[in-house]
Formats: C-alpha cells, structure tokens, sequence
C-alpha cells in the first residue's frame, strides 16, 4: 500500500534508464509490485531493457509475476545462458509452463545448459496431463526421514530451506520415497529436540493422486484447511506437492471458466479487456451461431401451427415470447443450481434421481404461481377464459418442463465427459425455447379448437 | 483416504454407543472425516450423543468442521458451561459467527461464563459488518516487538503456538501495536539467534483495512499468494489476520453466488440438495415472477404491429422467437464476460467506455455473421429478397443493443452499489428481448412497406 507511492518513481527509473535508482527502488518494493508496473508499461522494448538491468535472484521472483505474453516475450529475447539460470531458479511447477510453451528448437538449444539435476525435474514434470495433479504440482517440498530426531531435522530444514517452496509442512518418506507421514513445522518447534520424528508425526495424511483433476484436488485442500497436499503415484511414492496458492488460482480460473460458459462463450483463458478482439469474437461466434441453428427449429414449429391456430386466434402468437422466456428462465435457474452442486462436488450422477423429483415439483409450484399471473393478464386483456386455462397449462408444463432438462443435462453432460457448465444457461434456453413452442402451440390448439 | 475405510467402524461405534471404541477411533481418524460422518448419521439424538461423548478438546476441532445447521442444533443442547468452555477453545473468527446465530438470551446466559478476554474478543469481532474483513478475521495471530533476538522470538512462539491459528507469519508491532513489519517462520528458523527481529523482518508488507470488502480481501491474499493477510485499523494498528483457508472459502462462495445470480436464481446460501423445497421455490420464484412481468411488455409490443405488419406479412411472426434468442444470447455472452471480469477486479467503472466500444464492434460483426447464416435460411425457405435484408438488419441491430446492454449493465449495478452478478443471465437476456422484439418489428415493418 505505502508501496504503490514509489510506484510514479519507478516508473520515472525506468524511462529515463535509471538503472541505479532502479535497483534501488527494487530492493525495497515487493516483486508482485514491480511486475505491475512493468506490465503497465504496455512497450515490450522498454520491459526488456529494465528487465535485463535487474539482479537475476529478483528478476527471476519479478518473472513469476508476469502475465504469459509477457514472460513468452522476455523469453524469447533472453540468450539461452540466462534462460537457463532463469529456469534453474524459478519454482518447479512455474517453470515448467515455460518450457511447456517454448518452441521445439527453443527447448532443445537451452536444456542441454540447464543443471542435470534441474533438467531432470523439468522433463518429468512436463509429462504430466494438463488439468491433473501432476500437472500443477511443485516438486521443491522438503521431506524427511522417520528415524531422525527433531533437532536434525530442524537442521536439515535450514539447510535446504531456501530451496523450498514451503517448509511449513514436512513429508515423511521410507527408503522407497513413500509418503509415511507428515509434520508441521509448528510441530516441529512445540516438539522436544531430542525426539524422533516417527513419534510425532501425524500418520493420517490426506493425499492425491497425480492423475487426480485439479478441481477435486482443490476441493481436498479446501475442505481440510491444508496449506499444501502432497501428491503420490500409483505406489504411494511422494513426487510432488500442491500448494494453497496454486489451488485459489485453479478455483479462480475454474469459476471464470463456468461463468463463461454459462454465458455461452467459449472459456478466453486472458482477462477480457486484454484479449484480441478477434478472440473474443471467435470465442463467441461458435456459440451464437450453434444456438441459432437449434433455434431455427421454431420457425418450423410455428410454420406447422400457422393454419389452423394463428389463423383462428391471433392473439395466441401474441404470448409465444413470455412462454418461451418464462421455459427458459426457469431451465437457467435449474442449471445453474446444479451445475455448481457439481462443480463444488455436493452432487454426483447417482443424484440424478433426487434432483429430477426435486424439479418436477419445483417447476409443477412455479409454473402454477407464475400462472396465476397470466390468468390475471389474460382477464385484464379480455381474452377468453379458456385462454387463461391455455395459459396456466402452458406454463406449468413449460417451468417443469424446463427445470428437468435444466437441472439434467447438466448430469448427462458430466456422464459424457463434458463441461456440465456448457449445459446451462444460453444451452438450455435454446432447447426449452423450442420445446416451450411446441408445448404451448399443441395445447392451445387442443383447448381453443375445443371451445370454438 | 485409508481413514476413509474406518468410516464403517466409526459409524458401527456410534450406531451401538461404544463410547470407549469411538474415542479410540477418534484418536487416530481426522477431526474433519469425524464430522462428516456426524453429518451422514442424518439423526440429531445421535448426533449429539456421540459430540456429548467425545472429549472437549477434540470435539472443538470436529465441531468447527461441521455445518451450521447441526452447529446450531448442538449448541442449543449443550449445557451453557460446557458451550462457554467450547467458545473458549474455538478459533476466535469462527466462535464469532456461532454467537451471530444465537439468541440474545442464549448469548446473555452464556456469555458471562467465557472467560474475560475471550469474551472482550468475542464482542469486539461480533461488531464486524458481514462482508468486511473484519468479519473474516481471526485474532489468534503471532506478535512480536521488533526489539527481540531471534531465539526470543522464537522462545515467545513457542509459548504461545498452540493457541494461534498460524505461526507461520508473525507480525511486528510497536508499543501502540502498530503493524510495523513481518517475519516468516522461515525467516526466523533461518536466522542467526542473535539478530534482532528489527534486522529480519519485511517492512513493505501487504495489508487491508478492517472495512474492505473481502472479495478484495481474497484478490489481494491470491494475487501475492500469501498465507495470511494481516488486518488493520484506521490507525494502522494490527487488529486481526485473515487466512488462507477463509479465503478459499470466500472465493468458492463467491462464484456460487454469482452463478446463481446468473441463473436468476437468488443465492441459497446453503448446498442444493440439502436446502428444504420451499427454500429453493422461494429463491427461484422472485426472479421468475419479475421477469414474466418485464416479457409482459413483448405482450403489447406485438400487439401494436398486429395490424399492417403481422395481418399482411404473416412469415414475419415465424421469425420472432429467433430473433429474440439471439439477442438474448449475445446479452448473455457480453454479461457474463464482464461481470466475471468486474469481479476478478480486472474491470472497473472507468473502463466503461473501453468495454462500449468492443461491445458495440463485436456486436455488429457478430450480428453480420448469423446475418449471413440468417439469408441463407430465408433463400432456403422461398421468402422475399427484401426479407433477407430485414432479417440480417435485425439480427445486427439486436446482437449489437445485446452485447452494448448486456456489458454495459453490470457496470451500472456496480455504479448503483448492487451486485453485477445480478445484471447477467436471465435479467439480460429478458429486457433484450422486448428490445430485440421492437427492433425486428420496426425495421420490417419500414422495408417490407416499402416493398409492397
């Protein structure tokens, strides 16, 4: 906060090429800080020529802050000896998604400059599947062995600290590298010196799997308050952590991503005002022209009903857009509620059962209320009674209608293998739109036709 | 996860009252899994049997993990000296929400029972206004003067760790417990014992103000991936921190509220499946009920084109639920995208014209593009030329007013102090569609005209 006053004076460093004053502006503002100043400079020159006057041990903290665009371009303009440092030092699980956007030749000139050991660490990580465990993990936890006591390990902490992401938790590792317990570092100060750790660490270790999905490694971390959660493969070896920090940001994007989709665009994956405006068109056209297709369909509809309904009675074409609308609110909210039951993992496939029973009630209630309404309307407006019978029919049918494939499709979607949030908002009101129609067109035609 | 296979054991406990084999059980299982197993009994005699059995201390920690509505109905038995002991022991930000939810006589017969500090504590957090930080943030944090050698300062931590909620920061204060730095545990363990704290410690720490609102609050503690935050006052006196694991909480909320909103559902505030029918009808009813009364407007508008337009252009009408769907959906999409964006603090009320001029461009090519699938459609069905022409006039006009209102009202909610969230979805999509209804009408109702 007192920061961001020195933010005008860093920038002053900057454009006059300061390079002193830089560095010691620097050493006192928090690297995030300093990340944001040089994204707002909004010149990929000038962020070059001040990122290469910063100290390496900084500018690597500085790096980490960047927005993709910016790192992929300071990358690029690094020569490979630097690169190299840069990588050795950055965290494990950042540095990866460097390498993982370098160009093929790229990779292949600086690896070879990497540390083995480092190298090593990038090559394995690489592997792992976007949207799993392994793929966010951090291989720089601390661990220890169980047969050491507390004042050893306290000493070996401080000696490889400086390397770790977080020594807040310690693992607890066999000779196979399997994960046997855990100790906090809080743990470890209470404890007496000269006890061993395999009595006071704890046993029960909450843990992932590498191929679990990011979402329900999030839900873990959430759920039990950690800081970090370790990750294991199939033979209960330790190979990774995933820290708190990693697991907002997953939540964050996660939300973004179903916001998104729900609003029927594709996921931008950059923050709106920063995306190419020819992304977000192209994000948003795909949809906007599926919908339009599965729209179409109503014309037809209405064709077939023009002899026969519209003819007779005009005034019924006058209700098809709040029949529609009101079908298709009520799918919104029936998707929206349980599309983020499934994102926050309260609702499983095996629900489906209690959830369809729950809407055909729900949408039965809603579309009885709301129909009193239209009775109300159609009265006011002097239109026939039967109309009103016409109405209430027609809306109840199309709440509930529209609350079971809102509130389903979803589920199928997740029993597919899809985003569940694709099936909700703009989706679903297509489809109800349509059905909506039919519903109301077929019922108007079987009462009034009656009454005539 | 190998606790997970005790559950049936632990149930098997409760289920036949085996005090002592549940309290060997719980020795070993996790606080957290303990009470979800409470919440699966789905009994409240039971439930409460087993919490009366289980030793204080223990149950502090599994009642901390348990929801709300079982909190409520536990303290509510509980004899007041042993909820006073529980109060005692809680962590202080979530004590202060269960005396929110008692009565005031529950609160006056408990509370001169708490012993005093705690009691002091309590009161002073329970003035906190729900979503500030002060409402969040817990008081149980490490200080230290800056004065203090490292092996002081540690000596203190140890004294006091088992009653803070983290160690891990400790703040820096001065004699008016102004917040004046920070040192890690980290720091601390890496030191030389002799140095003073005042020679470790951070000064440019990251801090928020005891009224900020704390989806701020999360943005801030995620985007410097810090494990706490501390908290101050208009004095810059450290009043409490909030952690990590609020935030999380925080941030999940967060995004299910909004995806609510966005369904035009209203916030539940409780889990989909476990909210009681009439709740869910309640929330969901309001909004079903406003917009049926907006889509009544569509009602007269296309009454007022019945003579001259609908009477000599029948296939006009065909057309409607298309046109207005579309508009909808492009609401929609520009909605969602910024209200997601207003609430990752990427957008803010300046940027209103930044976002008018992209909507309004996206919008016209948008609309040119499903224009163009639009003619092909009307050459397709055999209608006049001059329709095509109103068709794609309309289908720009109307993704173009979509995308300008659908964008530009969650930026008028925010201006207004209401939620953004509120201004996408469903709300959007229906005051584009009388709009988009008016439009089409107008413009063909001019062409077409013309034409004859």
């Amino acid at each position: 906060v007192l920061e961001r006053l020195l933010l005008p004076e860093l920038r002053e460093a900057v454009l006059t090429r300061d390079w002193k004053g830089l560095a010691e502006l620097c050493s006192v503002i928090h690297p995030s800080i300093i990340s944001q100043m040089l994204v707002n400079l909004e010149d990929i020159e000038l962020e070059w020529a001040t990122f290469e006057h910063i100290d390496p041990m900084l500018r690597t903290q500085i790096f980490e802050y960047l927005p993709e665009e910016i790192q992929d371009a300071l990358v690029a303009r690094l020569p490979i000896e630097e690169l190299a440092d840069l990588l050795e030092m950055m965290a494990h699980d950042e540095r990866v998604d460097i390498v993982k956007r370098m160009d093929e030749e790229h990779q292949a000139l600086t690896m070879p400059l990497v540390a083995r050991a480092e190298r090593e660490d990038i090559l394995r990580l690489v592997q792992y599947e976007e949207g799993t465990a392994g793929s966010i993990m951090t291989t720089d936890y601390a661990a220890i062995r169980a047969d050491l006591e507390v004042h050893e390990a306290l000493t070996q902490l401080r000696r490889e600290a400086p390397n770790r992401e977080t020594i807040y938790y310690i693992y607890v590792l066999d000779n196979q590298r399997r994960l046997i317990g855990i100790v906090s570092l809080k743990d470890l100060i209470l404890a007496l010196p000269s006890k061993k750790i395999a009595q006071i660490m704890r046993e029960d270790v909450v843990l992932v799997n590498v191929d679990l999905d990011v979402e329900t490694v999030a839900r873990e971390l959430a759920e039990y308050d950690l800081l970090a959660v370790p990750v294991v493969d199939n033979e209960q070896r330790l190979v990774g952590i995933i820290t708190h920090d990693d697991v907002i940001d997953v939540v964050i994007e996660e939300a973004t991503e179903d916001a998104q989709l729900m609003g029927a665009v594709q996921p931008l994956g950059e923050r709106y005002l920063d995306s190419p405006f020819w992304l977000i068109v192209r994000k948003r056209v795909v949809w906007l022209c599926a919908l339009f297709f599965a729209e179409m369909t109503s014309v037809y509809v209405l064709d077939s009903y023009e002899h026969g309904l519209f003819d007779t009675f005009k005034y019924v074409a006058l209700f098809i857009p709040i029949i529609m609308a009101t079908g298709g609110n009520s799918g919104s909210q029936g998707a929206s509620l349980v599309t983020r039951s499934i994102a926050l993992g309260e609702l499983g496939l095996s629900d489906w059962y209690r959830v369809a029973v729950r809407e055909l009630l729900s949408g039965i209630v809603l579309g009885a209320i709301v129909g009193l309404i239209g009775i109300a309307t159609v009265v006011w407006l002097g239109h026939p009674a039967e109309f009103a019978m016409v109405l209430i029919l027609s809306l109840i049918a199309v709440t509930t209608s529209g609350s079971l494939v809102g509130s389903l499709m979803p589920l199928v979607f997740k029993r597919l293998g899809m985003d569940p949030a694709v099936a909700s908002g703009p989706f679903i009101a297509s489809l109800v739109d349509v059905v909506g129609i039919f519903i109301y067109c077929s019922i108007a035609l079987a009462v009034l036709s009656k009454f005539q």
